[in-house]
C-alpha cells in the first residue's frame, strides 16, 4: 500500500536494535483516515471470505481493527487482553506471549463467550515481526474451535521472517507495507516489492 | 443515549463491588456500529467547539475515541501509555493513576510530540467511575499546555461521585449512560434521567 509506504518514510524511524517507530500515525498518535484506507484494502485483499469476526490485541491493534470493521459489515471486534483483570472472569482461553518491543513474555486472553467454534476470524494487528503475538491469536482460535480466514497487518518487519514461516504454513497474510531491510545510520527503509 | 442504555440493560452484569460488566459491546468485544453512533452524539453535544485532537487511554477507550474520530474531522487520536516501552523514546509527559478495575498504581505517559501547546482536546474514555484516570489525562494536558474542551463518556457511574466533581470544576463532560443505581443481587440498572 503506497499511502502506508511513504507515511513510514516521511514520518517513521528507524532505531538500533531493529525497532521501527512509527508512532506519529500508527501507534501512539493514530491517523484515523489511513487506518480506514487500511480497512478498505484488507478488504479488497479478503474479498470473497466470509468474516464474522476481527480478533486483535491490545493495544495498537485496537483502534485499526474498529476502524477497519466497518469494511467487512460492522463484525464484532474482539480484543484480547495480556493481563488479568476483574473485568475478565469466567471460562477463558488463555495462552502465553514474548514481547519484543516490552522484552517480556505475557498472557493473552480472551474470554470463551466472545471467540466461538463457528467464528470465521481475520486478525488484524498493527506490527510483524517474528510472528509471537499473532501466534499467539491463532492458538486462541484454535483452542476455541474458530477457523482464522485470514490475517492483515499493517507493518510486516519481512527481513525477521515470522510472516513468511506463517505464509509457508498456509496463512493468508495481507501486509500493507512489507520492509526489507532498514538501516539505523542512515534512517533509509526498503520495501519488498 | 437511550441505545446505549438498552445495550446496558440488556447486556450489562452487574457484579458485587460496584462492577457494571459490559465486556459484550463496549471493552472486550467491541460493537463499531454502537461506537459510531456514540461518536455521532458526541458530535451533537461538543458542536461548535474547536477539537484539535481526541487523547484518551489505553486499552478501552482506543476503539471508541478512533471510531468516533471519523465525527470530528478524522482528528488524530493520541492514547496515553500505561507502561514504558522500547517504542516511548524521547520527552515524554508523565502522571501517576490508580485503576479501580486493576487495583494498582500505573503510569500515564504521552510524548510530548504529540501533545502540544494550541491543542484544543476531547478527552474520551470508556468509563467514569471516581473520575482516577481522567484527571490522569487533564494532568497530561495542563503539563503540555493544551486546552481540555470537553470530556465524552460512554458510561458513567454517577453513584461515585467523580463526574459531578469534575462538572463543579467547569468540565463539560457528555455521559452516553450515567448509572444512579445498580443491584448485583437482582441484576437492575436504574439511569440518571
Amino acid at each position: 500500500m503506497k499511502e502506508l509506504e511513504e507515511r513510514i518514510r516521511e514520518q517513521g524511524t528507524v532505531k538500533p536494535g531493529d525497532v521501527l517507530k512509527v508512532d506519529a500515525f500508527l501507534n501512539h498518535q493514530c491517523d484515523v483516515e489511513l487506518f480506514d484506507h487500511m480497512g478498505a484494502a484488507w478488504a479488497r485483499h479478503f474479498q470473497g471470505r466470509t468474516i464474522t469476526k476481527i480478533l486483535t490485541i491490545e493495544a495498537s491493534g485496537i483502534g485499526i481493527a474498529c476502524v477497519a470493521a466497518r469494511h467487512f459489515g460492522n463484525v464484532p471486534v474482539v480484543f484480547a487482553k495480556k493481563a488479568q483483570s476483574i473485568n475478565l472472569d469466567g471460562d477463558q482461553y488463555t495462552t502465553t506471549v514474548y514481547s519484543f518491543t516490552k522484552q517480556k513474555e505475557f498472557p493473552v486472553i480472551v474470554s470463551k463467550r466472545y471467540l466461538n467454534e463457528g467464528d470465521h476470524v481475520l486478525l488484524i494487528d498493527d506490527f510483524l515481526a517474528n510472528g509471537k503475538a499473532l501466534r499467539g491469536l491463532i492458538e486462541l482460535c484454535r483452542k476455541a474451535g474458530a477457523v482464522v480466514e485470514g490475517i492483515g497487518i499493517a507493518v510486516e518487519k519481512g527481513f525477521q521472517g515470522g510472516g513468511d514461516k506463517l505464509r509457508e504454513e498456509g496463512y493468508d497474510i495481507d501486509s500493507l507495507a512489507i520492509v526489507e531491510s532498514m538501516n539505523p545510520q542512515t534512517g533509509s527503509v526498503e520495501f519488498r516489492a
